[in-house]
């Protein structure tokens, strides 16, 4: 069994012994012994590492420029940071997600671990901060307060625009659906009674122009996560950043990610506003509502085999019962209208936590990050598993449907402007109450001829599709 | 045109005008010009101003016996009180429940209103506070921080017992409708598909008990409104309360009100804590999920009239379109749906406002209260009209049911102790891709006998009623 | 005692007394009856009776043009309409706002009340309807589907509008306190721990930004409330609408409204659509966070007058106690956090009620509509309360902050740069243990000479307006 | 490198290959192709994989004693249920935490898994299910729709004792920090406005008795979950589990985990019923509230340490800052607030997930189930971090707390008994115009005596503590 070896490292707060291979360092240290909760560490969201890569390689090559950074130093932190930015060594960042300090911790693992594969680089041992320091080196003109904010809206960034790409696919899926159902007659329903007649395909349509505007609220509102504080340091003032810093280390991150990244025109109010968080979790409840009623939809649709609606069937992806044989059931809707509900729930996290912001700063960010990574990523697996494993495959009863239209007592409000909405509704009542058809009623009381009749329930009229 | 005269109060701040036939005073008056916000004032809640007269009265008694209130001055305090409990001068409780101050304008309102009728009874002008004084003599040995939250756990508690009684009004009628339904066989339906045999007085029934549950909770959370902090003034030290004074006015209180009221055990922290106000609101919601699933259930199981499950008729109570003839929508349910929607919106209301409360108190008491009463009273109304207009009236579609048990292919399940689980997942497949019943391929190819068959689909054992 | 008197109409379900004076009919009769809930009428909501009128008499003049509605009803229908958008005969919308139906009672109180009022105009009797029809005629080419989804929008954005105009001028009332504030150098804090220096002028010119911040998203909401889907009727697909309805009808309420309306691309996904709502909805949850979030800094800042952090002193607006002279609280804030956790809870009902859409519709607008209505009518009356009665008079307790400033630690952050992390850590340390001034142990220490310590405590380089 | 080797399994659906070495079978292969969404897999909650063991094996004993199961299955089935209770193979349960079908997933996983380890026992090869069969023989007499809630109620009974050891050694801490602060006078505090005098005692008193009263109400859920549905099968009714079998089965059951189990009175009721999970979590997001709100207080009270209340002092536990020196943050409150906001969204999806079921079964018990998990396990987590890394070791200030109450204008209300509110009030404005000490007024002006002031301001008396 190996040893395990430590070395000793030192802060405000006295000494604490750190494993001799970590990468991280005492404060690091600090904070994992502090925050054991959710068992979910920072390492384990990649977006947010590179990020904070990006923000650190940046900040070392402005800081290099303005003459305050040795090239030596800014060298390794910049060759550090590549690795990081290329995937490598994401398992040192060990702090848990749910952290309190409002980010400190994770950025002095970012910190910290860029210092000593720095100091690695440079041919020095762990923790000789001597040669080069995690504060006064890494974190040169920065602080957590911009550099925290900075760098979850860049992951969030990334993970929103995956799940745009996941729209857009399951928004086509619908598509192809309503295409291939185009011909396909059936009663619409309002307040789950029978309505007017549709076609199914006008039904597939309208969940497919529903995500369209799901996508661009998305859009707007990851166009909202690129207006960035980095520059303003600990309360916005930009005190100890030189001169210039701010405007050079925001196009020096533009020119890294490619994103096209604004400064907030007033600091202090960034550093402590989680506006365009609160506005994409918002976004993201949007979507969840929407998949959820659509879920709903789905599920509804498909009830039976014999005691339910019927009218489409879902592909089937698993033995339903460990009782009924037999038996298959929804269960890609059901898993994301669950997701749905997970989604709902973190958007209220999201709310506390911004409510719960003090003054300059708010300290709850660290729990929004969390709340909002689960459902980006969440929500990102509902929308492929809903597009790839339920809506490609749907097909309709195409049989059931035609039938229920032409036994539908909702084909009397066709029949109103002809008829009168007062008459027509007698005619309503007593086909419910004979058990008859609509259209055998209005020939045999010779209400209307066989051609206005055919005329007023022609399908094209009827779907508004003339 | 009538001439508005005033009187001029003052206070801390200095003088006002208040309206000359008021019984409120100047607190009074600046809280409604600095509060108007929502238009519900606190006298169109008559369940508050009765039981700020309670505490009132019961203070007043208590104070005169423990000799710091002269015997002329309670006995006016007592009969202005015995007004206002009987039900008049509730219109001169004028301050908006919506309020900061968390509930002295309330108080102060219940103090301006007694001591001025008061001071009419004793023969003295409206103002006069010189002969008695709306905080020295009404007010005496109370604060708000007491008062108010005691007042609001009676109200509350007076409120929730009567939304008691229209829940077990309700759940009697889903008795008797499951009474009624009792021989109606049906298919029931796990994940929207057709599961296994059940009769829809089973289904009602459930309906009752679950209600029953609710009952259960509600009176456990209505006890929890027993418990008050009656004598524990600004902050629960008791400070300027005479000794004995709280054990005693709880006492009174709990005889002016029959209700079996203890004194908190530590007041410093009763008098911060809205934890019973919180387990209500959660009761209220817990409600509400129910009320909410129920509609769903029954809109569900009404939807038609052809192109739905059909399984239920719920009596029209009005004509369901302005444009489609005929139609009957299932409204009480959605009210119901509605109302616990908005249920649920004030329980986050009241956690929000529960977890702002700062150090020795809970400033936010007022919108608690406002949404807790609103719950309690809409939840009342809506399952007043689930009851007497909708489930009461409720019929069943016993051929479509009774058929759609016979056709359906979740009778597998039960053959399957016969069959075992594979083979009656072949026979379900089978059945669904041929369009036939079980039972007629089961003695096809003679899987069991006739009166196997017969033993398996009994009614009594289908439906677990043996 | 008047006797009051009644006609009698008819519907679907058979015969109804309607009082003789009323202008509604018997489907607002039986919508009364049904749903008693929470007492507040439609009548009470203004900007939606208008929005209703707006669109009758859009619909009736296209009608007319179109050659489905005789002039003499097109002109009396118009009157009628004028009439209600002039203010008057709201007192006849009596149905609540919660109601079951989806809309359709808000639509027929429209509908008849028009039609009522029209016929009088026609010099007919109230409910002679054979001379015209409330389903017939003020309700032709119409749903309720398509006219309340529209009528909510045009309802809501007036509301909007107007709470914009109170959201800017709160933030005028900020912008103007930061002028005057400019000059005072206080501590920043961050997670209610001492920070680095700032100005109360940047303090509250960032609530300014914030609230700037706020409305824009604001504007973009009330944006999306202007496509609306008049002219879909029943679900979407126009049917009983004739050809070249939609277009003219809204561009007829268009200029009616003086909005730049447009029609949804997709009319089917638009009538089951609840997103600009719930958009809308996000958004003011938004602005409650914020208000809420900036109540608390005002609370926390004022608090003392002794033994809090005394910062600010907001005007007094009430005494503050019932049982404690002389104490002032600060209930314009607090109120404003109780507006919002009320609205926060709104938009949880908005939420839950968008997600329970079903298929072509969502039956539950009703509460969705109720919740915005009371969150833009309390968010708007919170802003001017803040506004007047607060923000507009803080004085700043300019001698205690800046003693706060010499006094602090956090000073050494800005040595950071000239004494290193480490070192700058050490002296903090130093000073919070011998209770002394930084820059007293700075030059004791001979750390840095008092010139350079001059330039680095400079105003303008510690506050970043260099 | 290893060449992954597979056995194909078959089902309703065709065949699919499964890990040769994999003890789950074919439905757990097709769920976790099914549900890739959390990559949170049942085995990491080891409390749900040990009750799913109790209740199968459970099930086997009983079955076999009804002579429906032979020994030798019963025999393996019991032998591999007691490994799984042990700890061990709890890495076989891979499906997702999130996951459609309602629990079958989950409850398929373990008859599968349970099912091979048997027949390992037995000598047969894994998926030799001819020899012992996951649905006929592990599942016999069950369905998942009895299985899984039960499993859920058992396992987070598990986690809610644990939390409530948490919770009572908080309180303990409290208690403890209470007592070592007595005799430490200091200003309370309503509205963040000066009110009259306490002990930090007695503050810190109020926080235990508060979480007593938490503990109560947690206990009571606790209990809540001891009503189970074994033996209802499918929906309640009991369909295919033998006479006797459910009170057989919940007595084994109650034997196997020490719990007092009771069976639900109505069976299809409990099938659909989630009331025990949602009345759960109402009391965790209660616990959350409470937690929360003295985490603020905590923040609050150490707020400084020199533009702050100062009035603890909260044990450091990491350097509070990357570029602030010296800065100490209270980042233990500061997680638990965070975990407050979390749970509390939990609550939230809860609540939908609860509202969301349909007619005899709640398909989304999953994710209930998941929030439930972590709600219970990070709130444990955080009042563990709470108690030992933040209130044992809290500090008081005790001189600037003696001196804040002696300068306290809040000391006027201890006066107003001897000199009436009005006269109270203008002594208070008097104090804080001149900045003087009240008592100082008091004897200046000769409003009372020395000794009488002695007598007013004594520390029983303020206290309450007499």
């Amino acid at each position: 069994m190996a040893v395990m070896t430590h070395r000793i490292e030192h802060d405000l707060l006295g000494e604490l012994a750190v494993p001799e291979q970590a990468l991280y360092g005492i404060h690091t240290q600090r904070a994992r012994e502090n925050f054991s909760i959710s068992g979910a560490s920072v390492g384990q969201f990649p977006d947010l590492v590179v990020a904070l890569a990006d923000i650190k390689q940046a900040a070392a090559e402005v800081n290099h420029e303005l003459g305050i950074l040795p090239q030596a130093k800014a060298q390794a932190i910049v060759a550090a940071c590549k690795e990081l930015r290329a995937g490598a060594l994401h398992e040192q960042f060990v702090v848990d997600m749910i952290q309190g300090g409002a980010g400190t911790s994770t950025n002095m693992n970012a910190n910290e671990v860029i210092a000593n594969r720095a100091l690695e680089l440079m041919g020095h041992g762990r923790g000789r901060y001597e040669y080069l320091h995690p504060n006064e080196d890494v974190n040169l003109s920065q602080s957590t307060n911009d550099v925290y904010p900075t760098a979850l809206r860049l992951a969030l960034h990334a993970g929103g625009v995956r799940l745009l790409q996941a729209l857009a696919s399951l928004r086509e899926a619908f598509q192809e659906r309503a295409q291939a159902f185009s011909g396909v007659l059936k009663m619409g329903r309002t307040q789950l009674q029978d309505a007017v007649p549709m076609t199914l395909g006008q039904e597939f349509a309208s969940y497919a122009a529903m995500l369209a505007g799901d996508e661009r609220a998305l859009a707007h509102a990851l166009h909202g996560l690129l207006e960035i504080n980095l520059g303003g340091t600990a309360i916005g003032t930009g005190l100890n950043a030189p001169d210039g810093y701010g405007n050079r280390v925001r196009d020096r991150l533009a020119r890294l990610t490619g994103l096209a990244l604004t400064t907030a025109p007033d600091l202090i109010a960034a550093t402590q506003d989680t506006d365009a968080l609160v506005a994409l979790s918002a976004v993201l409840k949007r979507v969840a509502i929407k998949l959820s009623k659509t879920s709903n939809d789905l599920r509804l649709l498909s009830s039976g085999p014999r005691a339910g609606l019927g009218e489409i069937v879902l592909p089937p992806m698993q033995a339903g019962s460990s009782i009924m044989p037999g038996k298959i059931n929804p269960v890609i809707p059901e898993v994301v209208n669950q997701i749905a509900f997970e989604v709902i729930g973190n958007d209220l996290t999201v709310c506390m936590a911004a409510e719960a912001g003090q003054l300059q700063l708010n300290a709850f960010e660290p729990i929004i990050a969390f709340a909002l990574f689960k459902s980006l990523a969440h929500l990102r697996a509902g929308c492929a598993a809903l597009q790839t494993r339920c809506v490609a495959d749907i097909r309709a009863n195409e049989d059931a449907l035609r039938t229920s239209v032409h036994e539908s007592i909702g084909l009397v409000t066709a029949l109103s402007p002809y008829l009168g909405y007062e008459r027509a509704g007698k005619l309503a009542r007593d086909a419910q109450a004979t058990g008859r058809r609509v259209a055998e009623l209005v020939l045999e009381r010779k209400l209307m001829s066989a051609a206005q009749l055919d005329e007023a329930l022609g399908v094209q009229r009827l779907t508004g599709q003339a």
